[in-house]
């Protein structure tokens, strides 16, 4: 499973990981639509004035441009780039469609993005992102703050993965005990906290120190509260207790509260409050969330997201949603890389039709078609080799069914795995319900 | 339905034409898998070395580059693009992945690709392509161009589309009978016949005399061959007609023979031979294949391709191959814009869940989570506002069902077309099996 793609940073699966992630987009397909939620797709360019509107990742954007034109060099805010996340072409999507749109609006998106950072296990350059979002016009209920983690636990509870943690935090309580200690530069104390796990407790602190001018006692609460992990709503408590007091920290505490409650009861084990989390993205303004695979937390996050109130704007018309973002090839990467799971064979086929003589082809589609009727996977050998090659074709692929015809007109179908060989008819026979498609199965 | 794209030459649906995507890819899907081909995806972009060793349309090559990298300028052969088909990626793929695959190896590959053309309609700067092919390791069947054939046939037939003509015809013989003819140029001439329906018999026998030096005997001969046509074999006698010899025209004779014979009787009236059929790309070498739309025929090939003997090589190993490509994109706007087929509603959705109070959130979670174990698409109402207005939100969406829950545990669903109410049982009621999910019917 380790193969190194000819370009590296651009992963290309080989017929049977391919089933692994396919597998893996259709049961998060299967999920969002569950829930109601609208497939989209946008187109994978954006303009570069777009994509840098929010002016953070310049350096990892690919730039598009047509090799035969003269004007190439000129890389203006109207030149062309790939789309380097989901959110940002579907913020302008709304905008762009919004009177064509019932809101609040829930979408999923699976596509490909593309960023030229450097390339390593858990970062390609090409990846595909699964996202889903809520959008309101003007104002949109903070339940979905709710859901969206319901929804998003159920759909990473289908994969062949291991046990995962959603850690979810809230920017307004965070914001709004800064302020409530005096520190004000909410973004300046959420980089500094976010190296937490990288640098520790103590770098943090001088960094909060000399960076922000914070005193002793100020880093010391700020730290206190990023210490703070709960697997029910005791965190409230916990924060009380540090004798902090602001409105914007108790209306981030309520929400917080809400979500956890609900998820506790709902989906118990996958979801923790954890106060360290801070996210990156300055677009964020309520909930956070991020998603570690337990035992494989350098992976990084495999999904993460939240809510923001002023993405999406036209006019004095705001669209706030919130949304979370599964990266599908992490993951898929992760699951071949440590077998997490397998294809059960190579090809869709269930079974090979065999030639008895080369004459016989066009009688074997008939048989072939028939079985297609009733939604059976099948191929026609090509040429009447010997019984022995078609089987080995057969057997090479995986496929679990041999058939046979014989030129007086009766039919058997052979299980080349145990041996076992039986009459059938064309009209009738059906394989085992395991055996129809290929499955993917998690490894023991 | 003829909303403009915000960037011309790259479309992008609403949710409700998504969907009739949608339903075209999945059908395109499910067609290829019971014929036992396999998934694959390869990266968006190659080399520009490996995009131009063909030659030939370079103009319309998009090339890829990071913003900020001071090389972006250098557009050598290691430069990197993005893909203008689905066919010499494959090609690249197999070359690359020779070792793991098994040969003949069958796959079939739905992607989006780009070419910096002159956007018009039908002719998209981004769309979506869907791509069989079959490929052998040295040598392959020639019953898999006959097979093929029947595969699109049946894949075009699921599809809410007006009637499809293949049209197909074989280079051997276009070669063979040029040569028996004294036209050695066979490109040449292709390049002419390949405007017979642009600008007239008369003007490509002028061609054909002025840029390749043919006699009037010979221009006749040429344009003779051209103008056969025949729904059956029959074309065969046509062309013997003609008086010319020469083994290649009779392999080719005999091949495309094949295909129309077993054509004929398994999709009859899908599948014409026409002499006339060129296609542009050079790398094929021996059937080529056409479709147009019946009464569309100005929207050109909505599914081309053809034998390759040489397309992928590696060292003196070659990878010959078979294969097909539809344009998704062109046949999902015609579908749209004349309004072949249309979704029965926006929303994966088929029942809402109201809410009697705002507590009752978290028991409407319940109803909802029990019909989903039954695989039914549901949603659940975000805040409790008055039932009209819940119910308006269901109809706003074409959402068929809206479910009521009393606060004495009895539940109810009504059906929001006909006004029919009745009890129901969240742990055993199902919709009418046609309202479960979203279908895509053609228009009367």
């Amino acid at each position: 499973m380790a193969r190194k793609s000819s370009l590296s940073g651009f992963p290309e699966w080989l017929p049977q990981e391919r089933l692994v992630e396919l597998h893996v987009l259709d049961t998060l397909r299967r999920t969002f639509e569950l829930h109601g939620f609208s497939s989209v797709e946008t187109r994978a360019v954006e303009t570069v004035g777009q994509l840098l509107r929010k002016g953070e990742i310049d350096k990892e954007v690919y730039a598009v441009s047509r090799l035969q034109d003269e004007d190439a060099g000129a890389a203006g805010d109207d030149a062309l780039a790939l789309h380097f996340d989901l959110t940002v072409p579907f913020a302008r999507y709304v905008v762009e469609n919004a009177g064509h749109l019932a809101f609040p609006f829930r979408r999923y998106q699976i596509q490909k993005v593309w960023r030229g950072e450097r390339p390593q296990e858990g970062r390609a350059r090409e990846f595909t992102q699964a996202d889903i979002d809520v959008v309101g016009d003007g104002s949109l209920p903070f339940r979905y703050d709710v859901e969206l983690a319901l929804v998003i636990a159920e759909a990473l509870g289908a994969l062949p993965i291991p046990e995962f943690q959603l850690r979810i935090n809230n920017r307004k309580l965070a914001e709004g005990f800064y302020r409530g200690i005096g520190l004000t530069d909410t973004p300046g104390v959420l980089r500094s906290i976010d190296k937490l796990e990288k640098i520790g407790a103590g770098k943090v602190a001088e960094l909060l120190k000399s960076e922000l001018g914070a005193t002793d006692e100020q880093a010391r609460s700020a730290l206190s509260l990023a210490a703070i992990r709960t697997e029910d709503t005791s965190f409230v408590e916990q924060v009380r207790a540090l004798g902090v007091s602001d409105p914007l920290l108790d209306e981030g505490l309520a929400e917080l509260e809400q979500v956890i409650a609900e998820a506790v009861r709902r989906v118990p084990g996958r979801v923790i409050a954890d106060l360290s989390i801070a996210r990156g993205l300055d677009y964020y303004t309520g909930t956070v969330y991020e998603t570690v695979l337990v035992g494989h937390e350098s992976l990084g996050s495999i999904c993460s997201g939240g809510r923001y109130d002023a993405l999406a704007s036209k006019g004095n018309r705001t669209f706030p949603g919130v949304g979370l973002s599964i990266g599908v090839t992490r993951l898929v990467t992760r699951i071949l890389n440590q077998d997490f799971a397998a294809a059960s064979r190579q090809v869709p086929t269930a079974v090979l039709v065999t030639l008895a003589d080369d004459d016989s082809w066009s009688a074997a589609q008939d048989v072939a078609a028939a079985l297609r009727g009733r939604g059976i996977p099948v191929e026609v050998a090509a040429s009447a080799e010997k019984f022995g090659k078609q089987i080995k074709f057969a057997d090479r692929r995986g496929i679990p069914f041999v058939w046979f015809t014989s030129a007086d007109g009766t039919h058997e179908v052979k299980d080349i795995r145990s041996g076992e060989q039986v009459p059938a008819d064309p009209l009738s026979w059906n394989p085992p319900a395991g055996d129809r498609w290929p499955a993917v199965l998690p490894r023991a």
